[in-house]
C-alpha cells in the first residue's frame, strides 16, 4: 500500500505541500471545509467593491484536476485520533493517515469579547467580505434616507479597528469610495463628509514596517481623509458604535482587523499552544513527540532565530515547501532538510490610489512606484492566467474610469431569516430606516 | 413645484421610464428594494457557474449618476395611499407622487405549494442564483463522499421543473457541467453518470416556440444527456426528490422554473388582477379609473390584439417607453400616444455549447449560428462597456478552456444560522454527509 498523506486545509501552506509532493508516488488526501482556495491578500478588495468573489477564489478540484494522486474532500475536521492515526470528520467519517499535515489557518480573534463579532465583523472568508461590502454600502443608503442628523452622521462614520496591512488597506479604499467614487450619486447627503477612522491600540500604524514608512502611511491616509487614532484601545463595541479611551464614537459600520486566533488544531492534537492558539512545533515543523504530524502556516508557532515567523502568505508557502521536502526525503530514505529557515520576502501594503509601502530588508519604497510594484506582484501571485487577466483588467478599468465594479448589496433575504445575530441582521435586512 | 414622478422598481420597465423621461423637468424618485439593476436573462449563468454576480448587476445609483433630476431610494414598498397620492414604505416613510409608475416584477409561483420553495428554489435574484450554484456543486461533493450507492445516485440526479427558456437553459449547462467540466476532478464518482431531468407538465418543451424548434431543442438536449419528461405534472416535492405522475424520483437538487406570480402591486392598489396576480390595466397601461398610475412589465396584465403580452425583457422595455412618452405628452399638453402596441422581438433560448433556437415571426434559426447570434445579442443588451467586455471575455475563456470561472460554494456559515428553512439549511451547511 502506498504511503498515505492527509493534508487538512487548502490555503497557501496546504496547497504548496500538495504541489511539492508531485510525483512522489503517495496517496494524498486534501481536506478543506471550502470548495475553493482563497487568495486572502486581496480579500479586502472584495469587501470594498473592487473585485468580484470569483476573481480571487478557485475551486480546489480544478487546481488539482491533473493530479490523479490527490483526492480532494469537502469536509470539516472535528479531531484527530492519534492512537490509530485517523482524522475524524464532523460527519463521523474517518480518514487514515501515515503522515498528517495540518494547515487550517486562523480566524479573527476578539480577545475574549467574541460577542463583538456581530457588530465588528472580521475578514477571512468570502462571506466575511460580502458581509462587510453590504454593510458599507447600506450605511450610505441609510444616511441618504434618514432625516435625523445624528443618525446620518453615525451612518457615515466607518471605524476599522487594527492598523496592520489589512486595516490600512481597508480604510484607504473606504475613504476613496466616499471621496471619489460615490459623490454625485446621492441627492441628500454629501458622501465626502463621511468620517473614516483607523483605530490602533499600539503606538503607530503598520507596526511591522519601519518608522519612516509608518509615518508616510499615516500622512498618506490623512491626505485621503482618514482619521488615524493610535495608542487608544477599543473598550466597547456595539451596533451603535465603539468606545475609544472612554469616549463613545457613534459608528454604524465597524470592521475588525485587530487580531487573529489560530484554528482549533491544538485541541485536535492535544498539543501545547501559544496565547493565540498556535501549536508550538519543532524546528522541522513537526509536532513535538510525533514526527508523523506537521503543523504549518497560521496554525503553527514557528520560530526562526528566536523570532516568531509571521502569519503571512510567503511564510505559509515556505513552510509548505519545507514540510513537503521533509516528507519526500523520508520516503526516499534520504536525509531530511532539518530546521525550517524563514526567508523574509518583505512587507507590502497599499494605502490607496498611487500610494503603497514596501519594505525588503533595509530597502524601502513608497508612493506611486511602490503602488505599481505592489499591483504587479499581486497579479503575479494569483493562480492561473484567467485571474491574472481579469484582475488586471478590473484594476485598469477602475483606474481609468474611477468606477468600482462590484458595488452589490446581496444576501438581503437570507439575513431576514438569520437567527443568531438577530437584531443586527434585522437591521441589515430591513434596508434603510429612519 | 415640479411634477413628481415616483417609479417603483428598477428593472427593465422602471429603468426605461427613467431614461425616456430625461430632460422632462420633473422631480423623479426611483424606489427599489435592491441597490442594483439585474440583467435577469443571464441570471441562469450565475446559477450555473459561468458568470460572476457583478457581471450582470449594476448599482442603480451609478447608472443614474448624471441624472440630477432622479433621486434613488433603497426601500421596500408596503402600499399605496391613493387618497393622498403617497407611496408607503416598510419603514413608515411616505413618498408623495403626482404620477406613479409601478414595475415591481414577479417572483416564482408554486401554484399553492409555497412550501416547495425550500427544496425547489426558483431563479429571480442574485441570492437565488448563488443558492442554486451552491446546491449544484454540493451535490457532486456529497456524491463523492458517500459510500451509499442509492444516496450517490440521488445526489447525482438534478431535476429542473418547467421547460420554458430558463428551464431549458439551466439543464443545458448543468449537463455540460457534469459531462464536460467536472469529469477528471473527482476520484470516486464519474460525474458523467449524473442524471439531468427536465420536467414539463405541458405537452412539449419551449412552448413559446414553434413545433420544429421545440423538437430540435428536445433532440439537442437528449444528445447532451438530458432526459426530457413532458406531459407529466410534479405532484410532490421534498428534500428527497420529486413525485412525477405517481412515480417517486430521488433527486437531491431540484430547481423550479415553472411559473411566476406578479408582485403584490394589486394589493397596494386594490386593483383587479388575473390569476397570476398581474394588475389588469387599460390599453395605455394606466390603472382603470386612475390615469395617474401606470403598471408595467411582469406586474401588469397587458393585452394587444386580444393576446397577453409576455413577461419578457423587450416587452417590459417597450412598456416603459410607452408610459414615459405618455407622461411627457401629458406634461407638455400634447396628445398622448394612446394604446400600447407590443412589437414581438422574437424568442431566443440557448440549449448549450453551439446550440440555440431563435424565432422571429416566421423566421427560424437553430444550431451554432443561432448560438452565436444569441451571444452577440445578449452582449449588446448588457449595460456599459465594462460588462460587455468582461462577459465577452468570460465566455470566450470558457469556450476556449472548457473551464467555468465561478465555481464557488458560498454562504456556508450563514446557512448554519438560518432559521426558517432549518432542516434544508442544516444539510447545506454541514457539507458532505454520508
Amino acid at each position: 500500500m502506498k504511503h498515505r498523506i492527509v493534508i487538512v486545509g487548502a490555503g497557501f501552506a496546504g496547497l504548496t505541500v500538495v504541489k511539492v509532493l508531485k510525483g512522489c508516488d503517495c496517496d494524498i488526501t486534501l481536506i478543506d471545509q471550502r470548495n475553493h482556495h482563497l487568495f486572502q491578500p486581496l480579500l479586502y478588495q472584495v469587501a470594498t467593491t473592487l473585485l468580484a468573489t470569483s476573481d480571487i477564489a478557485w475551486p480546489i478540484r480544478a487546481l488539482l484536476r491533473e493530479r490523479k494522486d490527490v483526492t480532494t474532500l469537502l469536509g470539516t475536521v472535528d479531531g484527530v485520533d492519534r492512537d490509530v492515526c485517523e482524522v475524524i470528520l464532523c460527519d463521523g467519517n474517518r480518514v487514515p493517515y501515515d503522515t498528517l499535515v495540518i494547515a487550517t489557518g486562523a480566524r479573527h480573534a476578539y480577545f475574549g469579547k467574541d460577542h463583538w463579532e456581530v457588530d465588528a465583523p472580521g475578514l477571512k472568508t468570502l462571506e466575511d467580505a460580502t458581509t462587510i461590502r453590504r454593510r458599507l454600502l447600506l450605511a450610505f443608503e441609510r444616511a441618504e434616507v434618514t432625516e435625523d442628523k445624528t443618525e446620518r452622521e453615525a451612518q457615515l462614520t466607518f471605524a476599522v479597528i487594527g492598523a496592520g496591512p489589512t486595516g490600512v488597506e481597508l480604510v484607504g479604499i473606504i475613504a476613496e469610495l466616499a471621496h471619489r467614487v460615490l459623490p454625485g450619486e446621492f441627492r441628500r447627503i454629501d458622501t465626502r463628509r463621511a468620517k473614516v477612522l483607523l483605530v490602533e491600540a499600539g503606538p503607530r500604524i503598520l507596526p511591522a514596517f519601519g518608522d519612516r514608512l509608518s509615518a508616510y502611511a499615516t500622512h498618506a491616509l490623512a491626505r485621503r481623509g482618514v482619521e488615524v487614532k493610535t495608542g487608544v484601545p477599543v473598550t466597547e463595541c456595539s451596533s451603535d458604535g465603539i468606545v475609544l479611551g472612554g469616549e463613545f464614537i457613534p459608528a454604524r459600520t465597524v470592521i475588525w482587523a485587530a487580531g487573529v486566533q489560530a484554528s482549533r488544531a491544538k485541541d485536535w492534537l492535544g498539543a501545547k499552544a501559544d496565547r493565540a492558539g498556535r501549536v508550538v512545533v519543532n524546528a522541522d515543523l513537526t509536532l513535538p513527540g510525533d514526527p508523523s504530524i506537521f503543523v504549518l502556516g497560521d496554525t503553527a508557532h514557528v520560530e526562526d532565530g528566536g523570532q516568531l515567523v509571521p502569519g503571512v502568505a510567503p511564510a505559509a508557502k515556505q513552510q509548505g515547501n519545507h514540510a513537503a521536502r521533509t516528507i519526500r526525503a523520508r520516503l526516499k530514505g534520504r536525509k531530511p532538510p532539518g530546521s525550517f529557515r524563514y526567508r523574509n520576502m518583505g512587507n507590502l501594503a497599499t494605502i490607496g490610489r498611487n500610494a503603497a509601502v514596501i519594505e525588503y530588508g533595509r530597502f524601502q519604497m513608497k508612493g506611486w512606484l511602490a503602488w505599481w510594484v505592489w499591483g504587479i506582484a499581486h497579479i503575479y501571485f494569483l493562480i492561473g492566467a484567467r485571474s491574472r487577466l481579469f484582475v488586471s483588467l478590473s484594476w485598469l478599468w477602475i483606474f481609468l474610469s474611477g468606477q468600482n465594479s462590484a458595488r452589490l448589496i446581496t444576501q438581503k433575504e437570507t439575513l431576514k431569516d438569520l437567527n443568531v445575530s438577530g437584531e443586527r441582521a434585522a437591521k441589515d435586512a430591513e434596508g434603510p430606516r429612519v
